[in-house]
Formats: C-alpha cells, structure tokens, sequence
C-alpha cells in the first residue's frame, strides 16, 4: 500500500552526541494513520519536517524502513524547497483551505486574495503537490496494482498529478476536515475551488467522514464543474466515473485501553482524584479558532448564573493543546480562550474554588486520565471533520459520563442519539445542556454511556481502514483494474 | 391585492405648524413595492415608524388612503408596542437575520445566541409578526380571495400566523434577500431556524430572486424540516404542497429614463462632467458590510499599483448611502471604508488628483447622475440577494460602460454573460477586471451594454409582479382556490 500525507509518522533531531533522536509525528492524521501501518506492507511519503528529515530525506531517496507501534513502513521523505514548502503550509494549507473548509472566515473583510495568495499557491502548494505526484508515480510504477491512499487538504493536487503521469494507478484521496456547501467553497479564487475539486476527482475514490461532507463536495462537483451525480456515490466528469464515499475514521479501543492502565496515565489520574471536586466537565481540543473553546467558557459562565447552586461544587478542566502559534489568529484565539477563563473566574471564583481550569500543554496522558475522570465531556466545535475526542472519551470513562456534543462534528452522526446534541453557537443551549448533563438520573447516564461504548466499538479504525480499502477495490474493478495488497 | 412588508411607502413627520409632512419610505423594497401600486386596488399593512405614523395608525386602525407616486392605496400601519419594536428590529431582524442571510458572520466568535437573543425572539420577532398575521387576516376576512404578498426577512412567522387565523388565505411570501445554504442557516438556533422556515412554508408560494436562493431554500426544507422536494419547486410539507419561485425583481425603465431628466439628475450631472477626469469608476451602495466597499478599494489601490499609466487618469467615485448607524458592525465598517480610501489617496494621489472620491450621503439624483456617467459600474457585494445598481446604471448610462459584477449578486444571474464577473474575495481578479473594463475595445464596450440593457428590459419590474401573481394562482389553484384581484 502507498500512502501519502504531508506528515510523516516519525520526524528526527539530533542528540547532542550527533544520534538520530525520533520523535512521534505530531497532528491528529498521523495518529490515525498509524494503525494502517499494522495490516499490510506501506510505504509512506510525506514532508521532510525538520533539518535532521531533509537530511535523511537525501541520505534515503527512495525512503527508509520505520519502526512504527510494533508495525514497520518505509518512509519516503521529500525535501521540498524551504520557500516553497513555508507558502504551501503557512499561507495556503492552514491559514487559507482549513480556515475555507472549517467555515471560520469572517467575510466582510477576510480573505481578501490578491498576489501574495496567487504566488503561494503556484510557487508553494502547486509544488509541493507536484513533488508528492512525482513520489508516488514512481513508487506506482514498480507496484502499478498497490493501493495508493493520499490524504486530507495539504494534497488536493497530488491525485491530478499522479493521474497524469500513472494513468492506470489505483487513487484513494480521503478528506480529514468538513467539506463545506458550494457558497463556501467559491470563497477561493475561482481557478483555486476548480482546480481543488477537479484534482481530487482524478482519484478513483473520494473519501469523507460522514454523508454531510461527502454530500456538500458532491455539491461543489456539480456546481464548480458542472460534473453529473449518479445517485449520491458516484461523478461523472471529464468521460470519468468517481466514487464518493462516507467512512467514519475511528481510534484503535484496544490501544486506548492500554494507555488508560500506562503509568503516565495512572499517575496523572491519581493527581485528578486527589484534586478533583465533587462534579468535573472536561474538554480536550487544540488551542483552534475552529474548536470553540471561548463560547464554551460562556456557556459555562451561563450554567453558573442560571445555577448558583452548582457554585463550588462544578469544576471546568480545559486540557487544550497549543496549535499553529505562527499563524496570528491563532494567536489571537488563545488570548480570547486565556481572558475568557480569567473572566469566568474572576466572576465566580472563590479562595477554594476555580471553576475553569486551563491548562495550555501537550499532555495527551493527563487527556486520558480526564477522559476517565469526567462527569460531562463537552465537545462543541464549530465545525469538525470528525472528531475523536468524542470517541476516546467514553472508551475509557469510569464515571458514567455524559458527553455534549455540537452537532456541526462529524462524530455526531455516528453518536448522535447517545450524546446532548448542541448548536455551537447556541450558548444559552449549551448552557442547557451541561446542566442536564450533570443532572441525568443515573440510570439514563448508563445507559448512554453504554450506547456511545457501543457505538465506537462498532466502528473501530480497522473497519476505516477495511472500508475504504473494499471502496477502492470496487472503484477500480468499475473498468477491469484490480488492486493488489502485498 | 394585500402587501405587508415591515416599512410603509411613505412615513410622516410633522411641521413647525403641525402639519404632516411625508418622507417617501426609505429602503430599497419600498422603491420596489411602489410600482405594484399602479395596477391594482392595494393595501398595504406596514409598520408604523416614526411618532406621527404611531399617532395616525392609532386615529386611523383600518388604514388610510395615501398617494403613491400617482397611484394610491389603503395604508394601514401597525403601531407597535416601541420596546417589542426595537427588538424586532435592532436585536433580530437586522443584526443577525441578516447577517446570517449574508453570511457575514465571523464564526469563531460570532453570534453568541444567549438569553437576550431568546428574549429579542420571543418578545420582539414573534410578536410583531403575530400583529401582522392578525391585521393581514382581518383583511382576508372581508376579501377571502384577495392575493396577499408578504415581503422579505421581517416576516417570516407571519405567513403561519395568517394560516392558522385564515386557512383559506391565498399566501405568498417573497425573500428579498439571499438565501444559505443549510449549513449558514443552522447558524440560527435550531428552534428559530426550524420555526422560520416553517412559517414560510405556511404559504402557499414562497419566491426568490433566483434559482440559486430558491434551491438553498429547498436544501433548507429538506434538511431542517424533513420536507420533501417533488422536482425543484414543489416542496411537500406537513400535509401540503408549497410552491417555490424564482422571480427577479427589476426597475421601471420608464420612471428611470424619467429621473434621468430630471432637473436635479441634469444638475448634478453638470457638476460631475465639470470634475470628472478621462475615465471614471463608479460605485453606488449602502455602507453595509455586504457591500463589499473596503476590498473594492484594495482593488483599486491594485490597479493603480499595477497600472501606473493609469496615475491622474482614473478616478473612483463611491457614493454611499449610510445604513444602520445604530448597529456598531456597520459603524465599525463605515470607519474602515473612511480609512480605506484614506490610505488609497496618500498612497497614490497628487495635489491634482485625489484617486477615490468618497461621499457618504442619501443623494440619488447624484446616484443616477453618477451613472450616466460612469466608465465602469463596479458592483461587488460579497452576497446580496439581487442589486438593483447593476440594473439601473445600465438603463441610463451615456458611455457605452461596463459592469463589473459580483458572481454574489443575484443580478449576476440575468446580467452574466453581458458583465465581467468576479468573485467578490478576490481582489487581484477584481483589479484585473477593473483594468479590462477600462480597456476593452469600442466595439465590445458598446455590445456589452446593448446586451445589459436588452437583458434589464426584457425582465422590467412588472415582469416581476405579474409573475409572481401567477404562481400563486397557480400555487392556490391545485386546491381549488382561485385569486381574485379587484
């Protein structure tokens, strides 16, 4: 199997002594990707991160064996121009695609594209794109049945290219983030929303998580390129027929487990206890603008003036992630997330009791060890692809927890019947909500406890995995093309 | 026939001796709702305004005859209770209907539905339109068969309101403004949301002034209603057939000939010719964060950047009306329009030269002056649900000049092919298109605005009325029903 992202699943450093130090990829992708690498033969391409990467990225042209969670791949790192590679990441994959397709610009006055826009997208993602093209026509020309799976918004040209230069290569691109409606979409200069939409469609297979994205791109087929649906699942463009699919991306329960019982997560569960008051809310989320964790705060604020009998006695952990602190609306929502907390506890707090705690680090052990310990896990992005703190969190909690979901993630659609639905703009029923959350009868939180346990077993990452993989296969077999696994 | 729509066509004051003294309604639909008068015996429910109006609809409960530009109907205003008003207005209708309506929203902060959203709602939005359903249904009572068209954003709970008072009413509702796509409209709290587009659907027609809005209606039905659509402009909803529409509304081509020379148009017109340089950019709007005015300034700035040939030649004359300067978004937006064009004229202008010309006043005899005379109409809205400037410039200008037109204005439905289209984000695409307009060739300059004036004169404002009169006789009529117009 040929896999490409734009992280890989190990970067390096150097330890003082000149050794090759590893590091754990960073990002949810690289996370979920990794349980690919159990199944099957893979050879990963993806971005040089660090100086050490570019390095071995021309030490290693045709990549090296990793280990990776007890499986192995051979990693292909590209070493992409500096340049190119600073104006495809920083100024046209996060700032720009993620912020279009996430639905978070403000649009009276931002974007506003002119030539610095235009120079990033032709010098740095058209680039970057064409460098991961070339990778894999080359790794497609020795395995031409091998299953290729190109991932999320950073390679939205990459299957164009591969198709331009492997014509019979089996293609797989999967979409990680929301597809939004068409209005949205057409927000990028028009050239920029075609070419995305007409690139992917040189896949085979379109992948999403949930009917609502996979439908809204079907939209955008129909109305950016005047491309026919054929039912819900496949398009009909440029004398090509595309297959559309909706896979719900999962965790591993069986991995999840063991970390419940590590050391780490023991040790940090033991300091929650000790701390802990009588009722805990937690949320778990990067320090993103499209995470909503400042309207979160509000609606906690809400919960205490609407419920002063609660005062004392509630406590709102945030265990949020630092992200994208190059990017100045990052920058500016953590400030907005850090006055937010301060507010609420200068409104409410006392000598003993600080209703919101924040805690801006990257600890995913203390993240389970909350997991374990909440009452109310509360989840209410503005947008998201999926979501997996939603799945993780009722794998391993003890307490019966209720979960408050937005219903603008896409983990709603699987979990939707089990969790308190809100609008994430909707404060006042966020507010709502968390006070039903902590006061269900115990007999309804089991039992929603139970249907959400229930619901991401039945869906673990394998079936993702396994799905898309029989999606493909049958995507190709459409004109006679077979894909081998080896 | 029987109108209702949130403004009257002419509100009062009183003189110095106490004698009223009418203002012709200010707002673009009341310009458009004039010409119905003509046709037919009309009666028009509005809100009253001012403190004379309030007096007058209380001396006055069924209504009072007015002159309306030489035709004449029953005014009958509704004075209601000033604190239910201003939440109507100010906290409900304007600041978040439309917002939402435009997708001006800035997501990751904003809007914060809370309690004084809920209570704007209850208080303000439903009881105003449960004051126009009561006086609408008194008027259906002596004329069962009579049409009644309910207008635009303020009133979309009447049409329910009306059903349950009069079953038998023949309903029409027209949308003046653009429709989102589902996921916008879900910005709402589901409740509104949901109870919004179910009073629409208590109508027996419900129009829009394209197939773009109409269809973002029917994705709304379907998804938030769980209505279903037989073909594109049937929906199937709680036991009944509800038609859609899209009908465009237009100007009168002869009221606007007639303006054009008319002495104060002629004045003002002398004073432009008298200033105005060798080529002349104008731009006609409200100060409103949907008119897109500031990147229409970056725009220009661009132009002037790459075109320096084009420096003491080209001026760019915006003439804004000032809108909603009650609402801190649009004073924050009237400022940045004011300093935008600040930073374009230090940038760029001379002792004899001041590049952007900003003049923030209600003169539209200056408004139609302007477009006798404009080289190019530039009209790029970032959404508006039609554009009445990019069909009325046309109609009048003396210059052969082009348009330059949002692919966000509903008018750019009609106006494509004839304009240069552009994508209202994208300002490098927008100075590009500013230049060609200045460029064309003679020939294809004079084809463009034969084609735009043909296209504006095929669809005139009483295309509008009439059609969407015969949808609803022939929305009413698969029930039996007929519509009678005295």
């Amino acid at each position: 199997m040929i896999v490409a992202a734009n992280r890989p699943p190990v970067t390096y450093g150097r330890g003082s002594d000149g050794a090759l130090v590893p590091h754990r990829g960073a990002g949810g992708l690289v996370t979920a990707l990794r349980g690919l690498v159990a199944g099957a033969e893979v050879t990963w391409i993806a971005s040089a991160i660090s100086d050490t990467d570019r390095e071995l990225a021309r030490a290693h042209p045709a990549g090296r064996a990793e280990d990776i969670d007890g499986g192995s791949a051979r990693v292909r790192l590209l070493a992409h121009d500096p340049g190119a590679y600073a104006q495809f990441y920083g100024h046209v994959s996060n700032p720009v695609i993620w912020f279009t397709q996430h639905q978070l610009w403000n649009l009276p006055s931002e974007p506003s594209f002119g030539p610095d826009f235009v120079a990033a997208w032709d010098n740095g993602y058209r680039v970057v794109n064409e460098a991961f093209a070339t990778a894999v026509a080359e790794e497609v020309a020795s395995r031409p049945a091998a299953p290729v799976v190109l991932h999320d918004y950073h390679l939205y040209l990459a299957p164009r290219g591969v198709r331009q230069r492997a014509p019979g290569a089996c293609l797989a691109h999967f979409v990680h983030i929301p597809w939004p409606p068409p209005d949205a979409l057409r927000v990028l200069p028009a050239d920029v929303a075609r070419s995305i939409v007409d690139g992917l469609l040189a896949s085979d297979l379109v992948g999403f998580h949930t009917p609502r994205w996979r439908d809204n791109f079907a939209a955008c087929c129909v109305e950016l390129l005047a491309a026919r649906m054929v039912g819900a699942e496949v398009v009909r463009h440029a004398g090509r027929e595309i297959r559309l699919t909706a896979r719900p991306i999962s965790v591993s329960p069986d991995d999840l487990h063991a970390m419940a019982q590590s050391a780490p997560v023991l040790a940090e569960e033991d300091a929650l206890v000790a701390e802990r008051g009588e009722l805990l809310i937690v949320r778990v989320d990067r320090t993103d603008p499209s995470k909503n964790v400042v309207r979160g705060f509000l609606a906690f604020e809400l919960l205490l003036e609407r419920h002063p009998e609660l005062a004392g006695r509630v406590q709102l952990l945030a265990l949020l992630d630092p992200s994208r602190q190059d990017v100045p609306a990052y920058v500016a929502y953590r400030a907005a997330i850090e006055s937010a907390a301060a507010r609420a506890n200068a409104r409410f707090g006392s000598a003993d009791w600080m209703p919101v705690r924040l805690e801006i680090e990257d600890n995913f052990a203390r993240s389970v060890a909350a997991y374990k310990q909440y009452d109310v896990l509360f989840v209410n992005p503005v947008f998201d692809g999926m979501n997996l703190v939603a799945k993780e969190g009722p794998l391993v909690n003890t307490r019966a927890g209720c979960v408050v979901l937005s219903d603008n993630a896409g983990a709603h659609t699987e979990l939707g019947e089990a969790v308190l639905s809100v609008n994430p703009f909707d404060v006042g029923q966020q507010a709502d909500a968390l006070y039903d959350a902590l006061t269900l009868p115990p007999g309804e939180r089991a039992s929603r406890a139970s249907l959400l346990r229930a619901a991401v077993v039945a869906q673990p990452i394998s079936a993702w995995t396994d799905g898309l993989l029989a999606d493909l296969a049958e995507a190709v077999a459409s004109d006679g093309r077979r894909i081998e696994i080896s």
